[in-house]
């Protein structure tokens, strides 16, 4: 069955034999199969696994109130240590009920069994359509058949992050070198991006020396807070969202710890732009930075309004530089503001000047791929960035025809 | 310029000679000139007066924090008291800075003059693209054409609502017909149709005799509060948005209280099922009713949520009955609910029991127009309904060709 193992998605073959990816720092396999979830019978279940010598492990979940049961499973044993990540693509195992919360605990206990480990080291993450039973049968032959493919080749981790694909279109992974470490990264997400956590999963491998898990939960958080906290799609958050950090010590050295955090960043930033790139139906990438906010809360709140306002991004799918209606987004957001001072520029170029209209305004030029949405609130020093996407046909068309 | 004056948009049509619109009531005449403000060359200057002997007056405006200038200067003359109403479509005259604000007040002024009233008795609304300059000789002309043409005549009235549209498709009028009192509506809105107001542009009017102004705009409240606040589109709030009641007392009826209450809202509710019916790109009509909910406000914050979530949106476009993003879309409300005992359901079919998928669920045709979904949050007794509609390539194609 080592075919399973080496199968990726096509879109992963550009990846080819490159040194990025979850398996990249020392200590920690991975392995992919197809497991028959997905309709298209490409690989959907992975499995991550670190060999430590330390499992210390920080997480973040989705905040949306409505959660799937891996999500469930996972946070209630978030207590700083994991050691094993199991997941599927195809089916979210959400809103399944009490079978729901039994079929993720089945699935980490099988896991555990098989690798000898606790099942509360076990995390488990699943993304895909919501509603549907998990088939438990294909999951848990598809632990089985995980396990003895588990290796700490890059192509191990490829065919991981090939895996955990749904609508994505590229495979998603980063890598940072340090002095004598490194981290690794996957992600996938393309919808469902949103607030408080922009909905997909990202797994992290480091094997820096890292044994408090509050101090990797600090920098997790850290960095998650101005990434993928920062990325909105659509506006929706998912019910599955799941960014999990694993050091595995195996390098032996523990880093600096501003070295740590800015790495740490680094790669958060890489993915959640790739995430961004890959956006469903996306034809823009649109950052819209906002200063002169009361704080910097402030300013996130006020992007994300702009960043979600279906009429502006209709306009952006349209190249249309028809900023009154950042205006009016704006002017939406429960923020303080100055209304008779309002800026705003595209690519640079200042398009509205105390809210009023500038001169050539109408005639900015945004064909590119790209859109930079400037938006000066005149009351603070407050400022976030916010990264979104246009609403194209694309998108509608994705989205209208995905679960039947 | 007689024919200014009989001059109504082809959609206009079908609504011939029907006794609606707002010269119905006693005490009101109309009229509406092509000024050459929209670039189609259609009616878009419309001019309603009311004759006494009561000029009672009620208004609501946009929540935006952004708002134009006809929006600043009805606002601020907004004292109960209105004899006259300048509208014009083509240019919302927002984000003009003082140049904006000057040209409203001089638009009421010049009006006022020609009708012999006091400025700050004439209201003046506005509606189309943000950001430019009002053509000021385009207006004032327009307003001398308009003061002759003032109509009695129902033809006067429709040519006034045809006059007001943008981006419509068919004009908005309705009617009520009281024991010797009536009331008339029109209005105006196909996108930006958000919270707290649903945005567009609303006329009623009625001869009954009501000279306490506190009383009409009690009873506008409470009818805007359950009908326009309750239609949402895309969750964009426009700089513009009013609903003006005038009351000529011109039937000499005093109507009942609770008749008058009655019959505001059943005109306003007509005419927010015609807004929804013309929205932008729409092909379902989509209504959100929450129950179970803490509070009705809070089933109304739960159902915005909903009606907002694009990933939602696109399903009822699609037609598909993916109820999974109901429940993702109503977890993200920032109101009370239990996240184990949400259910769901599609034109009264249950597609979702305590959280968890009904059997046939996904076999639920939702082919049809109209679409009623029913999520019952399972922690109290408010109740509350929001309308909206389904997010389609029309929708994007309008949208991203506005300005350009």
């Amino acid at each position: 069955m080592t075919e399973h193992g080496s199968s990726t998605h096509p879109a992963s073959e550009s990846v080819g034999e490159q040194e990025t990816g979850i398996t990249v720092p020392a200590g920690f396999s991975a392995a992919a199969v197809k497991a028959g979830i997905k309709p298209s019978g490409n690989p959907d279940m992975a499995l991550i696994v670190n060999h430590g010598p330390l499992y210390t492990a920080a997480a973040r979940f989705t905040s949306n109130r409505v959660v799937a049961s891996p999500v469930k499973w996972t946070r209630s044993h978030n207590d700083g240590r994991f050691r094993a990540v199991v997941v599927n693509a195809g089916n979210a195992n959400a809103c399944n009920g009490a079978q729901g919360d039994a079929d993720a605990q089945t699935t980490a206990e099988k896991a555990a069994e098989i690798l000898s480990i606790d099942a509360q080291d076990v995390a488990v993450c699943s993304t895909g359509l919501i509603g549907d039973v998990l088939p438990m049968d294909k999951i848990l032959g598809g632990v089985e058949e995980l396990v003895p493919l588990l290796s700490e080749e890059v192509t191990a981790g490829h065919a991981a992050a090939g895996a955990i694909m749904t609508t994505d279109l590229v495979q998603k992974e980063s890598v940072y070198r340090g002095k004598g470490w490194s981290i690794g990264a996957m992600g996938k997400g393309v919808g469902m991006m949103a607030p408080s956590l922009a909905t997909m999963l990202v797994f992290i491998t480091t094997d820096a020396v890292i044994e408090d898990s509050e101090q990797l939960s600090d920098v997790l958080g850290a960095a998650t807070k101005v990434t993928f906290d920062c990325l909105d799609v659509d506006g929706s958050t998912s019910t599955n969202d799941t960014v999990l950090l694993m050091a595995s010590g195996a390098s032996g050295i523990t880093p600096d710890a501003q070295e740590l955090k800015d790495a740490i960043h680094q790669v958060c930033l890489d993915l959640a732009m790739q995430l961004q790139a890959d956006a469903e139906g996306v034809t823009k990438r649109v950052s819209i930075t906002v200063k002169g906010a009361a704080t910097d809360e402030q300013a996130k709140d006020a992007a994300r309004v702009v960043g979600r306002d279906t009429l502006f991004k209709c306009a952006m799918f349209g190249s249309d530089p028809n900023w009154g209606r950042v205006l009016a987004a704006v002017g939406m957001a429960p923020v303080e503001m100055d209304p008779e001072r309002i800026s705003v520029s595209f690519n640079g170029y200042p398009v509205c000047i105390n809210s009023t209209g500038a001169p050539g305004a109408r005639d900015v030029d945004l064909s590119g791929a790209d859109v930079a949405v400037e938006i000066d609130l005149a009351v603070g020093e407050g400022q976030a960035t916010v990264w979104t996407t246009d609403l194209s046909y694309s998108y509608v068309n994705i989205n209208s025809e995905y679960s039947t």
